[in-house]
């Protein structure tokens, strides 16, 4: 299994435990996680980039993982997610470093798979 | 070895290592730290509540499977601890999200195991 | 004007000129933030102590500010308030100090007044 | 002096007082961080909503302040800028909320002044 | 008053309410932060400027306040603080510029005081 | 294969990457980070000992790792690293124990091998 299989599979498995609990804070901050990144007045493709960008700078490998599996879907480029990429270094510093090595290799992982 | 012999091995073990070291400063916040969790003002239950919460907006997996531990071991119930996810959750954003996943599947181990 | 009262002089404010705005994502989230802390599995009281220590460990001032009003409100004791104080900054170390200091300065005007 | 003045002044003054410092580290990092805005694969408005929602999911209100006024003048809408705020809410969650009081205000006074 | 007196009356202030109060675990975590800058296998100056780097990286800037008068009191030069100061920028990236902003000017208070 | 060679290959193979992309703003600041603890106004040893305890508070383990070899190369003694780790949780509180536990895990590593 790789790192994408990896990565959707547990997510998926353990959403469901989380959505199948009666807390309706919980399910209700799920669904309004998902519209936030619907088109509106900004496009997917933006949206997602913030995401990432944020992710980074949070640093928060799943997250990054989750939002560059989007941003991929959504038509970002190589060269723009390096972009994202250096926005997100130069805002969080280079504690964001060893954030950047695994995202290049979950990035590479959707190239070959894609 | 599951999840729950898995951390407290290795907390364990190291903990040792640290204790035997000779720095005073350490040495006294670790018993500093046992003590914030004593019976008090607040009740043992309460507090490690507190501190489940705390070490999921800091987003810290070996702090929340250690209050959850402690949590359960506390008698919070399975109802009351999604409502700290849930506290948890709505203050430190849906990067939260992927903590909450890794807590509710070491939960249910302490309930399977408890 | 008081620091209680010009923090929500200042709140109220902007949070009407927020939810005069017309984005869903947003107004949902307030809404929700709101029913978090309403009575559950867990009481009032619980939930406001838990939303204070998160607010300190994260050294969000204002935060801190609304939950000291609310848990002032739920009958939290002067007692119990520096115990939540001392789980917060044991967890989040010595930068949540000069938190604390405000936090106290916050404390002592919700007694005076109340 | 409005919020806007004010910032601008002091930001200037303290620059010319660190760059007049013979650090290279710190001139050189200056310049990057100057060039990582530029236009490139993705133009200047993506990239300062980027920097906005970076600052707020790490809570910085200069930096907010810095971007903000960045994005008015490439073009930012109030409809984007919300979605903006909306993506850094749900990500950094209702400990960004004094950030976006803050940041509404500032935006407004671009507003009125551009 | 300037930003020296006035950071060090109110920290005098706050800090004697709080050791007025008896609350053991937020006592003794104040004597053990003492504890921690004093000599030891490290001098006082390197502890001050490691305390210093620690402030800005988690943005805290009373805490970047305290360590940089006692840096100052310690013999730290011009040149070696905006070392520490570069550190601390490189590894807590752009956010942490518009606090080495306050930081360059109540550096300059103190040259200008001492 | 021991955390050591397990943490520098994985880091030599994706900086390798990163670097063979055409990003110069990610490039300048993998330099200016390398840069930044080069001997200058403070030497070495003691730029290591401040990288390392600001990766500490930031929580970064593969950032505290490259500082423990950096460090322990630098000639830092057992007793100096464990100084420079109490300072590390005094300032990032409980939350910063898991990291340490790592910590002294690799620097034992580096002992045994060094």
């Amino acid at each position: 299994m790789n790192l994408i299989e990896e990565f959707n599979a547990y997510r998926s498995q353990m959403n469901e435990k989380i959505m199948a609990e009666d807390n309706k804070v919980i399910k209700r901050f799920f669904n309004l996680d998902t519209n936030t990144y619907a088109e509106g007045a900004l496009d997917i493709k933006t949206k997602e980039m913030i995401g990432l960008a944020c992710s980074m700078v949070l640093r928060c490998d799943d997250c990054i993982k989750y939002h560059l599996g989007k941003s991929f879907e959504a038509g970002v480029s190589r060269k723009e997610v390096f972009e994202v990429f250096s926005i997100g270094m130069i805002i969080g510093g280079s504690i964001v470093i060893p954030h950047l090595r695994r995202a290049v290799e979950y990035w590479e992982e959707l190239e070959n798979q894609g």
